[in-house]
């Protein structure tokens, strides 16, 4: 059977621009995985998980593993909302869709708003699986460079106004990952963020606000885009993924109540009664703010010995941005094709993810690797700069 | 912000013909629930999924809440696997995918194989939810009746017959739940699954079979259309969520390697480790087959309650379908608007589903209406009954 003639134009297009299949190389036995944007595992609070699971279906019985009924799923909601509120973000009713995890937010989002016609604008570099989401639906994808103060926007009001003068097409929304952006761990300043404010209502654009990693700030928590959003031009995606556990996979989207009702409606693996349920149960007995410090403390520490390792390890020409929260070191290394060198380091026994794949187009960030300092343990992490520093000698 | 500009053309579509919005009444208190296609409460494993999850993070820690990394993920494929091997499925590698329940397998297949200009066949009554999936991608949609022995192929042959002599689209699928019918409860016989196959050949298209049911038979298990798909035309989709329970949203679909590799590239939620774990260390401890003989067992004596509670409180003049297995009896109520009747009904206190919600076009369908056997009690069964067969008298 010929499948190709089975797939209509717009299929064929998301297929052919993302070939399936993986790009990553298998990690050897032992390999220190600094390529892992995963949360510490000793920071995964399965016991309190356990424990959750137990109370609920000591309270509930079978409640929660029916398709609707257990009352643990409001309570999400008002959990999710209170944190959100406390952050500075109201939610109205109906404003608030939880999603399996923030991808699935950002492919309901793409999928509702896009087709071929349609252009968005993305950072430059950004979030992997996100480009790949938004080249399933179209192929107009303006590309804005990030630097150590995040998002040029700047940079941005120039393309759009050429844009706007020459007839382009100008975007249905700009993705941004603002505080401690992957993959470069950059925070957008808050003047930056007015900035982008005041130009989505200019070229009338949404901001879709990727806030993965916005609670794990070492000093002072930014502001979210969201809480300015005086507009209501501002969809803001979060997840508990880095801050409980990604296996719950608990996300949520935030935004104008018509989207978020037509988000809700593509919306087919409807509700995840038993884990929403068990979230909400855990989320109860926890003394969240507490958890909190304790990531921080501990991602700051471990961000810590990146850096100091970086600093004893590599040559001098090697640059590196400092996070001041999340997950990631955003590394340059002139005059290396860093993935090209990824073999050479599992050899090594070390793993990275190459610069180039967080970028549109692959010829940029061949120089740039990026680490994580949140899976591994300390000494894991003074290791494997050292071996990367060995590669570089 | 005027919303209405942001959607693209088929967001609009799709939006325009399924406004989102309940269209069931809420049910008042104590009310006998015949309208819910759930699980019955005391059947559902709660204690030993309790079980299951103190199992799996004694053993596993925190590998279930990562990403990936649980070794029970391909565990629960392997197991799954194996009952489809059980039941005359071969399942080679790559394609099987676990998806979050029956309804997103649904959901990828339409939205990877169809655009406005496919067409699709379904059955007439049909899987509500499936039709709204559908008409979210195409309004081509040929609806072939359903009888006492299920999808009347030959009216299919003469329509697509037809439709070639006259030029037409032909269907790019077929889409059918031939055991145990959600509504009818009927069961297409072995002889119109064979001629069914044969057709998908002759006019070339696909047979999606949602085998949600398959597994409640009360006598003779059917043998899916899938075991006998040596050409490689069926997408067999199932679900554990009227075996095991739905809120763990484990379903899947099983069929040809490259239309499944599709099928996974537009799967957004990612896996779902928590929950698939989960439900493998709960299959390792269950004796399955003794499971579903308990679980045919009290469906079938649930049946046997209201079928014999439709023949003492009914008019003879109402008539209906004795399932063989699965949730439902679909009734016929001559010259009675069953949606104008449920209102009265949910005073009387106790709720169906009116027939006419099953049909595409929803002038079809006004005399019958759906009850399911399988939530309630046999007291409320019988009361349920009675208080319809007051109504009637």
């Amino acid at each position: 059977m010929n499948d190709q003639s089975l797939f209509p134009k717009a299929t064929k297009a998301a297929l052919k621009n993302n070939p399936p299949g993986a790009w990553m190389p298998a990690l050897p036995k032992g390999c220190i995985r600094l390529s892992s944007g995963y949360p510490a595992p000793e920071l995964i609070p399965s016991e309190q998980i356990k424990a959750a699971v137990d109370k609920l279906i000591q309270e509930e019985h079978d409640l929660p593993l029916h398709y609707l009924g257990s009352p643990r799923i409001k309570s999400l909601q008002r959990q999710l909302q209170r944190r959100l509120e406390e952050r500075g973000i109201s939610v109205q009713e109906g404003e608030l869709l939880i999603t399996s995890g923030g991808c699935q937010a950002i492919d309901l989002i793409a999928r509702t708003l896009l087709d071929e016609e349609t252009a968005i604008a993305v950072e430059s570099p950004s979030y992997m699986e996100a480009l790949e989401i938004f080249q399933n639906y179209t192929n107009q994808i303006i590309t804005i460079p990030v630097d150590e103060r995040g998002l040029q926007t700047n940079t941005l009001e120039t393309i759009l106004t050429e844009r706007k003068r020459d007839g382009l097409t100008l975007p249905r929304f700009l993705y941004t990952i603002p505080s401690f952006h992957n993959p470069t761990g950059t925070t957008m300043t808050p003047e930056r963020r007015s900035h982008l404010l005041e130009l989505s209502i200019k070229f009338d654009f949404l901001i879709v606000e990727d806030d993965a990693y916005g609670e794990l700030a070492f000093l002072d928590s930014p502001t979210p885009i969201k809480a300015n959003d005086s507009a209501g031009r501002v969809l803001h995606i979060g997840s508990l993924s880095k801050v409980v556990a990604p296996g719950m996979r608990i996300g949520w989207v935030v935004g104008d109540r018509e989207l978020v009702s037509a988000f809700a409606w593509f919306k087919k693996d409807l509700d995840h009664p038993f884990a929403q349920a068990t979230m909400a149960a855990y989320l109860e007995n926890v003394e969240f703010e507490q958890r909190l410090t304790l990531l921080r403390e501990e991602y700051r520490t471990k961000r810590d010995t990146m850096i100091q390792a970086l600093e004893q390890f590599l040559p001098s020409s090697v640059t590196w941005h400092v996070p001041e929260g999340g997950y990631f070191v955003w590394v340059k290394i002139p005059g290396i094709e860093t993935s090209c060198l990824l073999e050479k380091a599992l050899v090594e026994g070390v793993s990275y993810i190459p610069g180039k794949y967080f970028f549109l187009n692959q010829k940029d960030g061949s120089e740039f690797l990026r680490l994580s300092f949140s899976y591994s343990q300390k000494e894991e992490i003074i290791q494997g700069i050292q071996k990367l520093g060995k590669l570089l000698s």
